[in-house]
């Protein structure tokens, strides 16, 4: 149960600093933070909650990341269940907690949040084939990264930089695509808000990211010197 | 002493350091460093100041994060009025550096210094409800942060990176709401050089922190695998 | 086989997450990450690819780097020609992903892709000589970080860290002068696509990042404290 | 006398990657890396130089925090001037490759390269006073952070990280007030390229680290828990 308070809490976290600082700073005018100031923000909210909550759940935060996991070897398929409810929660709550304080403003308009999508939503206009080998690809290098930089050869305690900042080197990357997921709870959160063209969308922000987690521990098993 | 000397100058840097970067460098034209360098140089005040003096005092730098740490266990009830009354000296302090420097220009305006505000002292417009779930938030889960990553279980040393970095990541999703306070002596360093309204508004930045930074404690302790 | 597929991997990624994020990030009207944005990138392709790869391969992702690790005395003379091939082949298949996703997207135009050049091909219009110094230098600095960040004398761990961002420092210096290279295999990549005056000045970034990663190995060895 | 050329080496990166990246790409159009930039861009040529040189010669860079380590008890007077030397030749032997570069370029006009200045060459306007105050006390608190970050009970290996993101940081708040110094070899080396004003001011960008340095020595001593 304290893993699971702990995945809601982290999501909660990547979800209100990452889709917040989108939301509420990205676009300021002059001194806004752009799509840079948005990839370190979603970045060090997964770099953070590593060294505070990692010894207590794994900070996985992310469906994607826990099937990836299992996919590995490295996560039993009896938690994913709970982990990815506890996840979708957590991302809901955040957004929950984001419109409460982005609604505090007067002429507030809600517009797209910070919803993924593809097509005449992707933030740069791309469509459905590119969104999905984005997604795909990122997500499949996520976990790569997660699995390599969590191996038992890889140097202790660095594991919590590689991935957060690889994080924010994927946002760096794929903003303009569609709005970066790699992330189904993330994703999800955002569409419930939006509703409408979001939720209609919402499918490729699930499927994509998970086929490229699975894709990523089969390959990263096939690569890795030794079980761990 | 030689700890309450090294909360002083530690807290000096945190204000003059964030704040200064605020004032001087935030909005020089063109070349300015925006939100984003201001939120990078607020937590490389404290990553510096933790791996600096971190052995001294703990490097708390905020009476939010002392109360904190209390909270959770980690402090003594008996050292809080002392650090607190060095953390607001150092702030104090930092805040006048920093004014001898900027008023050293021709046609300097203090304007709004680096204070912080709600209403129509929020740099967005935000009302004071939304800057007090933001701050509450905010240091809730930076104190969050600080509890978890320098448990005996999370990995020894990268608790400056993720403290530091963590608050580089709260002033990236807060500054367009509330300047970005969830420090009571860095509020009070600059409203006392303003005064006025930035006195006015004050209140709310020494009780949404310390709230936020209370039950942090609590849910943390909840959470903790086992006490430290 | 494992090295190799691994290089093959990292260089992909190199390729992918920094020219992708200069293709598909650099210039978005407003909120671009402009170069600071493809600077970062740069670097934490390879930070990310240290802790994710580099117990399986060494992670080098670059044909200059495995030269003057050779230099240095730390790889082997047989090792080199592999390494090469799978480097420039990963680095071609990154591009391809990142050719599939950029043209997914109505009035697509691959102008440069993010190839690197001189002359009237230099984004800021720096001349042969100039563009020589500067991808020599840069490399020759590169190796010699690497060279001394992977020594058993200094800290382990942290030469992920000096090196990625010894990348992100290198592009905050050079990407107006020759878009930067210090790797041929990157350089290959986009002159592949680009094909005509990429090509014809392909041979620089070949010539000049060997010739500086060369002589860090013969500084590096006179300079070292002690053999490894 | 490795140790000298690493210093030599060290000093020159530092000139080169810092004040390069201000000459060659801070007002790039549109994309330029600005003072963000910049301030990354010298907070990395120390980072890095810390993991590659820094069991070598100690890696100072700067005559400001060799004195300063002296004055702390940390550094050995004879050694003092042989360091300074190689430190101010190196970064003359920087801004000589960044000249060269820098020149390659048609229409190519020097103006004030990267130097240091106050009053009409501060690029804010910043008055003598103000630099001086700036400079003594940015320095002051970089040898603090040196001296803490160094010291035995400060968790090993991170120091590089704090004292190069301690120049960063450095930079954010102060490149408006004097182009930011703390380092009279970097000052030097601009200063002879330019001639005319920039020597004439020279003597501030010397006087006003050392100044800062010492005192910092001195602090840190009192402050300290223990001799190290």
């Amino acid at each position: 149960m304290k893993k699971l308070v702990a995945e809601f809490i982290g999501t909660l976290w990547l979800v209100l600093g990452g889709c917040g600082s989108a939301v509420l700073a990205a676009a300021y005018p002059e001194l806004g933070i752009g799509f840079v100031g948005v990839a370190i923000a979603f970045g060090l909210t997964v770099l953070t909650m590593v060294y505070a909550i990692g010894h207590i759940s794994g900070c996985h935060l992310n469906p994607a990341v826990s099937i990836g996991l299992w996919a590995g070897g490295r996560f039993e398929l009896k938690d994913l269940g709970p982990y990815i409810v506890a996840q979708v929660l957590g991302g809901i709550a955040g957004a929950g907690i984001l419109y409460l304080i982005a609604s505090g403003k007067a002429g507030f308009d809600m517009g797209g949040f910070a919803a993924n999508g593809y097509g005449e939503h992707s933030p740069g206009g791309y469509g459905m084939l590119a969104a999905l080998v984005s997604e795909v690809v990122m997500t499949f290098m996520f976990l790569l990264i997660i699995l390599g930089a969590t191996h038992s050869k890889a140097p202790a305690g660095f594991a919590g930089l590689a991935i957060g900042l690889g994080l924010t080197l994927i946002h760096l990357i794929s903003i303009p695509v569609t709005n970066t997921s790699v992330n189904p709870a993330r994703s999800t959160s955002q569409a419930l808000f939006v509703g409408d063209w979001a939720m209609d969308q919402l499918w490729l922000f699930w499927l994509a990211p998970i086929a490229g987690a699975i894709l990523a521990g089969l390959v990263y098993n096939y690569m890795s010197p030794e079980k761990e």
